[in-house]
């Protein structure tokens, strides 16, 4: 059986030349839900995005004081860079993308306020549930063992996202009704064509779609209609699909 | 904009030449929720894979009765009969994997009763949860446009799901770190050589993972440890990967 160790996100000013302090939830979390001791190993991730086993030095309910005993070399960072934006869905399935999108390698997500979102999220709202989704992504980051946490973008509407980020170098949109009847490029040839550390946009609509305008949009702005399968995926189970693909595309088929 | 019609799974005993009839929620569904009037057109599944677009002759809470316009040659099924066996999860994390894993195209589900469940499902308990199970894969297959609703099989031990399901043509377990550090197949390589129509089981266990007593269960009757990223998935995200791999694989990839 191989040893798998509790992975920590420690801010910037906690790392202390060979010492690592964990504070507030996480230190809870060592001493009261993984009960560890003195002497036991943890891996502490650095914002910069290295990584380190760290040995606990002393423990308490407030602070968890560690020093470092090894620089890790891994890596489980996707080979590219992948923004996911979600046009923002019904009920908690944005939490759904953030969680499994953050397992699955995503390295951003923007909530996309179009014209076919049934919830509308302004600026104070999404203040209000910035907190929980930051500590969503957090949490997958480390269950994962991903060596960042994905960022949360503030919320944009289709035309500001489209105009936006014009810094992407491939940018994608499901759309599938009209995928099926274009000669469109399909999500193979577009994966395949990805180089190492480019950046990658994906656009989702919300459960009711794309409306004609926005498609039109999006076109302008360069972005490529794609496929995600013959069956009609439901909005959260589509990001899900591509972040699968990519991962299995560039990290599992090319590894043969 | 492209019209897609509602899609319904109508039993056998309803299709009675020309004609075919919609009872119970369904019927319910297509006069309160839709608001359909005579002449509108839905999409009838017939249990044996085919459906055909059907024209309201005559509608009610009770029943709608429809007459066949045209049968339909589509197919939105994978080239391959992929079954789940799930070991199984924590609160209502199955009821994901059935609904997204039937979005993704799965064949089949089994509930497997494994040494780290957490969760005792016995007979009677499976009884009581099924017909809440099987409304979720019959409303997920009409949602995504498939042909087919999978199954869901009784609950099997590790022991019992290897040894009876000797019928398979693949049989894969997801063991990341072992596949690691193994030389083992990728899974890249495992899906290239999937020939159309070939039966895969895939086995994932439960949030504790998979014992070492049941790896050599699952090695003994032949199943390939594989690898699903670099990431470590969680339960429910590990099937969800391994479907959308294969629809990528074999549906996108291919048609380029």
């Amino acid at each position: 059986m191989v040893l798998i160790l509790q992975r920590y996100f420690v801010p910037e000013e906690n790392w202390r030349e060979s010492i690592v302090l964990i504070h507030d939830d996480d230190a809870h979390h060592i001493h009261r839900v993984m009960r560890c001791h003195e002497g036991d190993r943890i891996i502490c991730n650095h914002p910069g995005g290295s990584a380190a086993i760290c040995r606990i030095i002393s423990i308490g309910p407030a602070e968890v004081r560690t020093s470092i005993d090894e620089w890790l070399s891994e890596s489980a960072e996707l080979p590219v860079d992948v923004t996911i934006a979600q046009g923002i869905p019904k009920s908690d399935k944005f939490e759904l993308v953030l969680q499994k999108g953050t397992e699955l390698g995503a390295n951003a997500f923007i909530p996309v306020q179009s014209e076919r979102s049934v919830a509308l999220w302004n600026d104070k709202k999404m203040e209000k549930k910035l907190s929980r989704f930051q500590k969503i992504v957090k949490e997958a980051s480390e269950q994962s063992h991903r060596n960042r946490i994905p960022d949360i973008l503030q919320v944009l509407s289709v035309e500001k996202m489209a105009a936006y980020l014009d810094k992407y170098d491939v940018k994608l949109f499901a759309y599938e009704e009209e995928a099926k009847s274009m000669p469109g490029k399909s999500l193979g040839s577009v994966i395949n064509n990805l180089e190492k550390g480019s950046n990658v946009l994906v656009y989702i609509g919300p459960e009711g779609g794309i409306s004609e305008k926005e498609a039109a949009v999006l076109t302008e702005h360069y972005f490529t209609p794609i496929r995600l399968g013959p069956r009609i995926l439901r909005t959260e189970t589509a990001s899900l699909y591509v972040l699968a693909s990519i991962s299995y595309h560039l990290e599992e088929l090319r590894c043969t």
